[in-house]
């Protein structure tokens, strides 16, 4: 992947990504974003109840949305039952659980929000770094990975555009608002910044890392993952402090960045807490 | 997942999923299959050419397919230079990458017949059981963590109509052509024959097994996975050896079925290779 990458390392001057194709951003870049799926839906109104704009469901989801429609009421926000294919036009999917949103769309954090808003070295923290993630199903299930995992946010630089979706968000299943999405400004600043806090980043790769099971992770790590298709880039592959592979047959190329994800994540998760036998 | 679900014990008086509702299949049941994606195509070439029916390209793809496009000269097989916008519409999808095929369709294979190509007892030996995954591309990512890890087949039931679609395909990026599928006609002879060739069955279940990683993982393994949503039933849960639970933060309610398998496959992985470092 990448290996035919050239560029400067970014600075100030250089923009990180100057030379690189430009990405289409995922979705809406607008105030607000459409959300669906029932469990997305709810963690989303659990956590910024005040965000809500808009609700369309079905009448069967009813029940289940009750207190999002007393909210509603006393709010004085619009609801509309409709039926199972008004929300599939509204949507531009099947799989929208007989519910969507519009909702404000959350900020993405500063990456000194984040970090202010994590333990402190030299306890345990895990962060992810999306190097070009683009597709929403891999975003979406990626962020169920760092939810479940407990990683304590997401960082994108933020000339990537990456933005989390409705498609991404219902994959998600409600863990695109458990976990704290931050942009980063300058790939370089960001860096330099989480090894300041004490974090050593990890970039994953296809092949030619060290194997993933044979490594002692750091208690403290930024967990480096690339695109789809293209890999991460050859500067942050170098710029890494470990380059990690997850060992396999060989069958086929690479694993889906979502799975991968899902397998370091785990892997992490299996050395902190071998002691405990959990 | 499924607590609520009842229902005897299927045998060959009751069949398995008689008292639960009716998935819909996947896609195409024809003769025929529409393949997707580059990577998916060249692999399902290199395995079985005479199985080609027909080919669309872009002109950007000619390079690529140019051992294709020869095979299709010499076999008489009509292929088509079309336009990014007739592939969007011949396989309903943006992301076939300049590419599709029409294929004839890889049977499934009986559960003897894919037994008889994987190594005998004592010998380790890995194979997945899906029991109503039906997301398209939870089912390709799936396969492509299967061909990884190096599973020996995958396992589905032959009433749920599960088959691998185009969009699976590509999820799957040539996956489905490496890792064999079987369909097994009756779910408790399946069990049946599968541990009389000494394998033992695990469950994957999001709560209330024991920790997958304080779990040591029988050489021969067949480890089961259910549907996205409505989980596996009850049945099976109760039919397995082992029931295995991924721990993690408790933050969301469940893992990504896709990527379950990507942990549970890795961690089979890593205790096989353990004592070899890699």
């Amino acid at each position: 992947m990448n290996r035919d990458r050239k560029g400067p390392w970014p600075n100030e001057a250089s923009p990180w990504r100057k030379s690189e194709p430009v990405r289409k951003p995922l979705v809406q870049r607008g105030e607000e974003a459409r959300l669906y799926g029932l469990n997305a839906c709810l963690a989303a109104f659990a956590r910024r109840p005040e965000a809500l704009r808009k609700v369309y469901l079905t009448e069967a989801r009813i029940p289940a949305l009750k207190s999002v429609l007393a909210w509603c009421v006393k709010h004085r926000l619009g609801y509309r039952v409709v039926e199972e294919a008004d929300l599939d036009k509204l949507t531009a999917s099947k799989h929208h659980e007989g519910v969507c949103f519009d909702l404000v769309r959350a900020p993405p954090l500063r990456l000194d929000d984040l970090l202010a808003g994590l333990p402190a070295a030299p306890a345990p923290s895990l962060l992810m770094w999306l190097d070009g993630v683009g597709n929403p199903h891999n975003l979406g299930a990626l962020l169920r990975s760092a939810a479940h995992f407990g990683a304590g946010g997401v960082v994108v630089p933020a000339d990537q555009g990456l933005d989390v979706s409705g498609a991404a968000a219902r994959v998600a299943e409600g863990a695109a608002e458990v976990v704290p999405f931050a942009q980063a400004r300058s790939a370089a600043d960001a860096l330099a910044a989480l090894r300041r806090q004490g974090y050593a980043v990890a970039a994953t790769v296809p092949r030619e890392g060290t194997s993933l099971y044979a490594t002692a992770l750091p208690a403290r790590l930024v967990l480096v993952f690339g695109a789809e298709g293209e890999g991460m880039s050859a500067q942050m592959i170098a710029a890494a402090d470990l380059r990690l592979t997850i060992p396999g047959s060989g069958a086929i190329e690479s694993l889906n960045v979502a799975a991968s994800v899902a397998v370091v994540l785990g892997e992490y998760w299996r050395q902190r807490h071998a002691a405990d036998g959990v």
